[in-house]
């Protein structure tokens, strides 16, 4: 059975699960904001329509300039990518050839992308807690090229502070490692530490940032990277002339005006994290410390929890599997924290899932 | 003075020329369908509003199926890409190394991906008239790992036709060296003879497509490639995880179904060329002989047409340059056939031009 590599489109997954797609489906496989996009998207959807007929900006001057101003660098210390996985594959061809660790479970596309490009890939790899004992991955990262570590971490959702990240980086600037960090959903918690003050002194540090979970549009393919302004010109050669297309600028420039829809998914995302959390201690599931907007869970009666996943699917209830995740190998499913009306239907699931098999703890 | 490398975004040409940005502009620089996108898509733009919350579809299973079914193909022949550039980028990468020859005047950016890769970049140049002498290009291949041949060609317009390819496909199977055939403008031309027949015979042969052309949505970003079914795995592994925006996608199977834009289309590119093309010769303008919807001029009393540039510019009439085409290098102006309207208005500007510089021919 070849599983899908990432979520969202449910029926590659039903398809490989040897199942019929049913006819409603509730997808819990995508870490989407569920307040969705913010209202200007919508209200100005027709004026983008004739944004089509022209090529987009190369040089993304104006996104790059809002960016640089809300974060305080400088537009040359930018990169704008046609999502986060381009950003992913061009730091993967930079690092071609080069020994490179991956703090894991984490998202797949770092060591996709350094396989791709002959990298010598090595593991550090969090066991169940995920817990970063700073001194074992301080060791390991002597002789290396970069080391990725993605914070919040996809899939566990667990948060790493500055009083991990900051020894870690001078770690990495002692042995001149890149420490490559994805922050793909750093604005999905209130607790976020930021790392842009250290660019400066550490020209070692690389942070990637996603626009397309937060601001709810994946379909139109937005992040950038922030780092040594040497390193962008670099990886700006790898680019492809017109990478980002001309809706997706347009909608990143209107949404980073909305810090309010934010700051609403943040406190909406921790409240019903609440809920979810506190049903799941009663029912007896094992969940992740998430301090984000998705979570690992488990049903700790079973080793391979394929009998929950599938139990799920049937129904229309679309968990991520954790097949392709080192160290969870599907001992874990990964559910986003949708609605809170998907998120009741998620719990009425899971109480016929423990009705069914009652937990003896 | 460093000139944009492509046209349209004219706002960084006139900042290169040291000219103020005129209120009005007509952009004849960028090479876009001036009928605009088939109305399908802005009688549909708002439905397409919901696609942008969910991951595209990282196959682009739906776009292939319609492609190969359009081509007659099967669809593990075809490729999507974030626009052609993403192609050619990623073309690049393949030929990493390798001896390469790109007949020239041509689309830059064959030149920069070859040389992103350290190729080993070789020119066939045409001279004015760009007529391809078949027995001193096949000479020329020999030892080569690819060709680079645009056609129709931008910037000239010219079109080669199958009596030219087909000889010269036969001497790429001899010498194992593959032929990257460069369509984007194929369908401004009714002269067009299909090269898709010959991609079983020639695993040699690759084909380039854009539909951000003939449907006017540069914007949006799509193209795809036809070729033999291990390039296009060994091309699909660059490629980055959703790397084809959803609504690109979603345009691009709308777009197809229009066919009748496509020859409306030709025949309104055709008429116009003829009444172009006719007052240039009135006015003694000398044109290069192009099958489709954009064409090289030049006054031929000035040898670097720099003054008729700036004269258009000031007007905020917008050619595009020719600085950066090997062989042609300032020699040369490209316009894009727009609407009747600003055809007439750029006929207009050349009229005031001939009159301050009169043609002693």
């Amino acid at each position: 059975m070849t599983w899908p590599s990432h979520g969202s489109n449910p029926h590659y997954l039903y398809e490989a699960a040897g199942l019929a797609l049913p006819g409603c489906l509730l997808d819990f496989s995508a870490n989407i904001n569920p307040l969705g996009p913010p209202a200007v998207l919508q209200k100005r959807w027709g004026d983008m329509f004739h944004g089509i007929e022209t090529y987009p900006d190369p040089h993304t001057a104006s996104l790059k300039a809002k960016i640089a101003q809300r974060e305080g660098i400088g537009p040359e210390r930018i990169l704008i990518g046609n999502g986060g996985a381009e950003i992913i594959s061009l730091i993967g061809r930079m690092l071609a050839g080069k020994k490179v660790m991956i703090v894991e479970p984490a998202f797949s596309e770092y060591e996709k992308a350094c396989q791709v490009n002959n990298c010598d890939v090595s593991y550090y790899q969090l066991s169940d807690g995920w817990e970063i004992h700073l001194h074992d991955l301080i060791e390991k990262i002597q002789g290396m090229g970069a080391v990725f570590l993605c914070n919040p971490n996809n899939p566990t959702g667990m948060y790493y502070k500055t009083n991990i990240i900051l020894p870690l980086l001078k770690a990495c600037k002692r042995e001149n490692c890149l420490l490559i960090v994805d922050e793909a959903f750093y604005d999905f918690t209130a607790e976020y530490e930021p790392l842009v003050p250290f660019l400066q002194e550490f020209p070692q540090l690389i942070l990637m940032r996603s626009l397309t979970k937060i601001f709810s549009i994946p379909g139109l393919r937005l992040g950038y990277l922030m780092a040594d302004r040497g390193l962008v010109e670099k990886l700006t050669a790898y680019q492809s002339h017109w990478n980002v297309n001309s809706v997706a600028i347009q909608a990143g420039e209107w949404c980073l005006e909305d810090e309010d829809h934010i700051s609403k998914t943040t406190q909406f995302i921790q409240s019903e994290r609440d809920v979810l959390f506190g049903f799941y201690q009663e029912q007896h599931f094992e969940v992740s410390n998430s301090a984000i907007n998705f979570y690992l869970l488990r049903d700790s009666q079973l080793n391979d929890q394929y009998p929950l996943f599938q139990f799920l699917l049937k129904q229309g209830i679309v968990p991520r599997h954790t097949f392709n995740f080192p160290g969870l190998e599907g001992r874990w499913l990964r559910f986003a924290i949708r609605t809170s009306d998907e998120n009741r239907k998620l719990m009425e699931a899971m109480k016929a899932w423990r009705r069914l098999n009652p937990s003896f703890l």
